[in-house]
């Protein structure tokens, strides 16, 4: 048998009077979720605790069934791995900016005007660099999207207690990256890194492509600034832990970061974008393609996460409806253990995560069914489930599945 | 006030076509636990944790408020308590079958042709010996129910890290036990136990039992396999930890064991049997006798899990039935807090423990009655317990009773 956890990131949400007090997924139309309340046995799910507003990142690890207080150390590692860098346990790994200096020294436009062709070329610029008198501390970087890239420091005596480079403010200096905790290695790992910062300017200040940013208009890509440090964790891969073979379908570098340093296979999907306009049709063929290889599948679609971001309403209960029928498709593939649930509520209202639980519903063989018929916040709590945690989810899944091991006799 | 669990062992299930897709509870006549669940507050209850496939030992273990992730170290403690040897904390204790060797030294029978009669004499023979080089060592070894046994070693030095003898297939010779941890500790028990496996096939061998067997044509039980070690936990005595006066009626070796070492008055019931088949009136006959004697009743009722086992659902339902003129006699006693629950799911079509919630219903003064009306997996997930686990029990419990203490000012 298989099991899908499909996690359509950031769908549930809150009343909204706009809508006569039901939630976007309450007003949208999506049969086939429905029928899956109809056929399956439902719940609402924490996924990390009752009221704690979980990031994407930790939310997915508790749903793998790894405790996010230990795995999770920052973004940077999960970033990093997410662009395809090779990170290793105790690497330290940072989330990096393309930003704009003026001559000054002060940043004028911390995206460097949303950047978005070539930062390839001015990656490999610093990639791979050797700062004087750090010469023991490898640097490897690397661009993701946009004006977004990824940096790892390798080497011995490193520690990710360092504070960030991003004054989060146009107008100001970099600020002086601080050791944290007083440990030499703290120390050590700002100097680095303030080092990198000013570095970054000298070889980016003149680069060809920066040149002609300028000739055209554009503000430069002439500096990086670093943040959310993180040391890589050093993680039991997910196909050991559960005797599982598992790919990860998702859009963002941090659900493929996750994946990865789970040691899970990661398909790229051509024409996922992470927005409302991904192309779902591409997303469902490829799980379906993938799910005869495999025997876990960790799917993540984004949309909704980023319309409720976005507080963009009619976004949202668009891209819900439009994603039904990803769910359609996967309800065809046969002896599966379908688990359907969000990472967390985006409301629109809040245009961020909240601790609000999410609806959960599993299709599979021999299931408590229930008497639930709508796939929703407010549904999903007279189920079956009755109120579950993130880490639940794979323990049940493996007992469903009948891959779990008895404890006791 | 007394207060009184009662397990039915294995009672839950999953939904089957041969009842339409009703679980062997829901389709089973069981008017006093519709009763019970009528006047009182219903809810489901995961033993251990959502998903984890409990055994009765570690779920018994979790519902009297002991962690098992602590306190169950392996099967051997428990059995060996439970056949009424004295074990005390360090102790290391293995289940053991009587087996069948040829003169080649390969095990020909696993269960020496499933033995019933004049074991304690074949047990007398071994128990006490002294194996030679391992003097410190004390050897206690008893008989269990049929081909079982019960065998503790007693003395400094020793470790429950070693494997097990059983080859687990006939045709194959015992295998060696080896250390599992590389420690001195393991390395010496895993000797003595070779010593004990070849010693006991050297004193019974020519036992008259088995040469009286022998020549009836039977296999001789003429070697004792150990296996499923445990070092003796040192265990809080659940009267000291509650404040109560209590007791343990239950049928098998297993259950009682766990009643030993938690401290609990062992009371043995003539006629259970642990079956489909047990002596139901009598079992109630003693539950009436001591709880005058008591303030706290463990009960364990074993005949729903055997069938579940067996896959045999006509026997689940029809035992179901018959057990629930027990609860009716149960409900009679008056000044009592009464859980009704499961410590496990058996369901048919597995024919082992699985990882699905449990129902549980409380009667008892001034609880919160709710409106469920049936006593079963579905009809309890609407109660207004919602979803517990097996370790909120006693606090639930201790709480009706009016006997908790309170966290604070």
């Amino acid at each position: 048998m298989k099991g899908i956890i499909m996690i359509i990131d950031g769908m549930a949400d809150r009343p909204l009077k706009e809508l006569d007090n039901k939630t976007p997924l309450e007003a949208a139309k999506t049969p086939n979720m429905d029928k899956m309340a109809k056929i399956g046995i439902n719940g609402i799910m924490d996924p990390i605790k009752p009221g704690i507003r979980a990031g994407s990142d930790t939310s997915h690890i508790s749903i793998l069934g790894y405790d996010p207080y230990q795995v999770y150390t920052g973004r940077g590692p999960f970033e990093a791995a997410g662009v395809g860098i090779e990170v290793l346990p105790g690497d330290i790994a940072f989330r990096c900016n393309f930003s704009t200096a003026s001559e000054e020294g002060l940043i004028i436009d911390r995206r460097a005007g949303r950047i978005r062709e070539k930062t390839k070329q001015l990656a490999s610029s610093l990639n791979s660099i050797q700062l004087e008198g750090f010469e023991d501390v490898e640097i490897i970087f690397k661009e993701s999207t946009g004006h977004r890239s990824v940096l790892v420091l390798r080497g011995s005596g490193l520690s990710d207690q360092v504070s960030d480079a991003d004054p989060k403010k146009e107008g100001k200096a970099p600020k002086e990256i601080l050791g944290l905790d007083g440990s030499t290695e703290a120390e050590k790992t700002a100097r680095v890194l303030n080092k990198f910062v000013s570095e970054s300017y000298n070889i980016l200040k003149d680069h060809p492509l920066n040149l002609e940013r300028i000739e055209a208009g554009k503000p430069p890509g002439n500096i990086v600034l670093p943040r959310g440090a993180g040391a890589v964790p050093d993680v039991q891969p997910f196909n050991e832990k559960y005797g599982l073979k598992s790919a990860c379908i998702a859009e963002t570098g941090l659900i493929m970061g996750i994946g990865k340093l789970a040691g899970m296979d990661i398909i790229e999907v051509e024409g996922a974008t992470g927005g409302a306009d991904t192309d779902l049709d591409s997303i469902s063929q490829s799980i379906i393609e993938n799910a005869s290889k495999y025997n876990f599948l960790l799917i993540n679609i984004d949309g909704a996460d980023e319309a409720g971001h976005d507080g963009n309403l009619q976004e949202k209960v668009n891209f819900l409806e439009k994603v039904d029928a990803v769910i359609g498709e996967v309800m065809k593939i046969p002896d599966t253990c379908f688990i359907l649930t969000a990472d967390h509520s985006t409301p629109i209202s809040v245009m961020d995560h909240t601790g609000d639980p999410v609806p959960l519903v599993i299709n599979g063989p021999e299931i408590r069914v229930d008497d639930v018929e709508k796939f929703d916040e407010r549904s999903a709590t007279k189920g079956g489930l009755c109120r579950i945690r993130g880490s639940d989810i794979m323990n049940i899944l493996m007992d469903i599945m009948n891959k779990s091991e008895k404890f006791g006799a």
